[in-house]
């Protein structure tokens, strides 16, 4: 049995005790696919982030039986030639949630509390307390989506003792949120949107769903971040928004185009905080992800069991 | 029956609220002591944030039963005469419990998630995927005190699934401590403090009970946050705990002189991020004051139940 790993650095920690608690396993911890290609043929598993497959690797990969996907995306997997092979293929869906839940509350703690201003009043030794920083707590967020990352920014907001609403295409009660509404309803919740969380990925019913009147039914101290998608909105219909000041803030991880081009004008928006696509960013991710492989690879040793986040190829997902 | 107020910008709201709520009662909201002492002497209870009152303007008060303080702090009242006539005291302890915490967990995270770096990359329009951000979730958290502010930090913690330890006096375990601690103890918990957080007043027991080794003792990755008083511990001894990385960051709200003068180290060091005392400020502040005091002009008036937060003239607290 031969495990192939095209995952760059992975710790050394890891690779021991893999090792170790699975003697009869042979493990090749390759440095990227250029590496990890020349054994592609005896691999019996493949670890992988899921961008370096195509049809041709996997006819050289004549043994695979198993592909593990270190990432929730799979949009570039070639599932067609997968499929034919009986290949199995799971993810780590779900490892995302824990990492972006800290990063939604932590930006707009950050907004809130004008962290931009402290910043500045430190490089300018400047002891200035006539800020007026606003308080998370108590106040009502919106979440637009309601799966395992909404549920996580849901949960800590609640610690926060915020009330939480969440709207999804079922609009079915989630744990986690107050009340949960269906996405036809969405303009009926969004006044009360004093902090509104966008975590929907692109499909086409979520494609440009937001747009200028929906920022307009928000309050107008209210902060929008968007964490799922860029392509949710149109980067004009928040520019307009935040200038007219439907609401006060955009805090944005992903865009329509990226990287962001440098000549963006939400770089000088001052009413934007843009990230760089790294809400899901994490130095567990590597970590997390092979305790979720190495749980998959017990159940596959020993033929019994469900793996965790399989996918189905003709579905993608 | 005559309330006297000297609170600066009590919201009108508020106003009109005690004034529907308390038909009997005739209230005098005031722009600060100077025209509040005018009605002195005609006050049966007086609104006051406690650093106004002298044995003088007691004197005055001839009527004086009840002064209800809107702050924490009770150092600058004359508790001497206050004691003579027998006059009640109340204060808004535990009201600043919500907004430090929320600042705490807030720099916390800002300080592990780079929050100063990705305000420079939006400056440049560059788009910069190489920070690292630290996770708070799962790390362990030691809070120097366990009284409301800290156990308000450590039930938020919790929320973010760190694992948190208290250490006070007493020892005594409290909620949401996963352990707590005697500070005769400090040392043994402080190589698990990932965050270490103070709360602590200034007490004679308290007065520079941190020194070079405690930071030597705590992990070099470790973040201090002070939101107590700036006498737990010596400038220069931070300086050099940050200086020569025995941790990797200090965020103070409090100094031993306050404000931080213009030439102060601290200023131009990397690894300190200063708050000019703003921890507990909120805007929710005034009306927080003004719900506890609503509740306790009910008992007053009726004579009957227990004031909240009712202050000893002899202890001072």
């Amino acid at each position: 049995m031969k495990v192939v790993s095209a995952i760059k650095r992975v710790p050394e920690d890891i690779q021991t005790r893999l090792k170790e608690n699975f003697n009869e396993v042979e493990f090749l911890f390759c440095h990227g696919i250029e590496e990890a290609e020349r054994y592609l043929k005896e691999a019996d598993v493949f670890i992988t982030y899921g961008e370096d497959l195509n049809p041709e690797r996997i006819k050289q990969a004549r043994q695979l039986k198993w592909i593990m996907v270190l990432s929730a995306g799979l949009d570039k997997m070639p599932f067609q030639e997968i499929q034919q092979r009986g290949i199995l293929v799971t993810n780590v869906r779900g490892i995302h949630a824990e990492p972006m839940a800290e990063y939604a509350i932590s930006m707009l703690l950050q907004v809130s509390r004008n962290a931009k201003a402290y910043v500045e009043f430190e490089k300018n030794h400047e002891w200035n307390r006539r800020m007026i920083n606003q308080e998370i707590s108590g106040r009502t967020m919106v979440v637009l989506g309601t799966g395992a990352i909404a549920q996580g920014v849901a949960r800590l907001a609640q610690a926060f003792r915020m009330k939480t609403i969440g709207v999804s295409r079922s609009g079915n009660s989630k744990p986690h949120f107050d009340e949960t509404y269906k996405v036809e309803e969405l303009h009926q919740v969004l006044d009360q949107g004093e902090y509104v969380v966008a975590v929907l990925p692109s499909t086409k019913d979520t494609q440009y769903l937001l747009n200028l009147d929906h920022f307009k039914a928000m309050p107008d101290h209210a902060i929008f971040l968007n964490m799922g998608r860029g392509d949710l909105v149109q980067s004009d219909v928040i520019l307009q928004a935040v200038q007219n000041s439907y609401i006060a803030h955009a805090v944005l991880d992903v865009f329509e185009e990226e990287p962001l081009p440098e000549d963006h004008p939400f770089w000088e928006e001052e009413k934007v905080t843009i990230t760089p696509h790294t809400s899901g960013q994490s130095p567990g991710y590597v970590p997390r992800g092979f305790e979720i492989f190495e749980e998959n690879l017990h159940t596959f040793l020993n033929k019994k069991g469900e793996l965790k986040n399989k996918i189905d190829p003709k579905r993608g997902y």
